[in-house]
């Protein structure tokens, strides 16, 4: 059975990581959408099974509880966690994965599948993210002011991944992704069936 | 400065090697085609300076001895170079190189630069190698028996590279070399600087 491969995408919140990802799917029909669980509730537009799984607090605990999640995180009040089971599943089936992930949860994956291609997706400058940040209108001061700490923090944590992508031009980000997805393809390792298959 | 990159691409002859690195220079204006040493004659269509430097084989031999070359090889009575100080210029301006080097003149180039990308083409088939390099039609029966046996032993080289194409369609093989470039140009460590200056 030919091994998949997961990608994981992760970025200061306001870098323009979903629409990447969401492009990037489009792109790559092969590639499958890693959906994960969450509390909060959908904004305009985001669809249940498609965005994320939209459950109760209650019910997300209950799968804390039952190890459902690789890694789960509690943010701004909301908890985000991504299933075990459905990443095993698709890689056991040699399908690829694409994870969009904040960066604890991130490193919490790698921990524990050690493998994985992180990609950190950064805006085209700092004053550009905190422009972002500001911008985000629907939030108090005191969530903005909280978001910029938290971006700081998350910025920090791109030292442990493996690409980095600038965000300046949405169709040229989205091809560097999906390079790095056909390039991880060819990975020599990767392709050790295959390679053995021609040696033979 | 902007440090560049090296992708150094081997394949075992009759692999459809040259119509690739053709193909992706065309495609990729900023990859710098490093222009190897030979004395062998020119094919219909080569160019002096452009596909090799065509020089004497007394030439050749006085550059051995000023060690101009990275890494030189004997193959079928033919020699063949890298020259050291085309490939120092070019990385030391932050210019990408393109190499067409067969394994063992790769592995010494991994040696001394103790990096670069290394990429292996394979042609669809074992069989459809064999065929390939039976109907290079200017060749006895002697240097074709000497060829399937060079082939063989290239293939083992494979196990020290980092990314193997399947060469099964030329325009497909090319993207994927396109997208190791894209990718490796998206690595962290490569991207040192950018990530400095944002970070400041």
């Amino acid at each position: 059975m030919k091994q998949g491969l997961f990608l994981v995408v992760s970025a200061p919140s306001g870098a323009g990581k979903s629409s990447i990802c969401q492009k990037m799917l489009e792109l790559c029909p092969k590639l499958n959408f890693s959906i994960s669980y969450t509390t909060r509730s959908p904004r305009p537009g985001e669809k249940d099974g498609k965005d994320y799984y939209f459950v109760s607090r209650e019910n997300f605990i209950r799968r804390v509880g039952r190890g459902e999640f690789v890694e789960w995180v509690e943010n701004f009040g909301n908890l985000y966690g991504t299933s075990r089971k459905t990443m095993e599943k698709h890689l056991a089936k040699g399908k690829d994965l694409l994870l969009d992930v904040e960066p604890r949860g991130a490193k919490k994956i790698k921990k524990v599948f050690k493998k994985g291609i992180f990609v950190f997706i950064l805006p085209p400058s700092r004053a550009d993210l905190m422009k972002r940040l500001k911008r985000r209108g629907h939030e108090s001061k005191e969530v903005i002011k909280t978001r910029l700490a938290q971006a700081e923090s998350e910025l920090r944590e791109i030292s442990w991944y493996d690409y980095v992508i600038f965000n300046k031009d949405l169709d040229k980000a989205v091809e560097q992704l999906k390079a790095i997805y056909i390039a991880e393809k060819c990975r020599k390792a990767i392709l050790a069936r295959e390679i053995e298959a021609f040696m033979k």
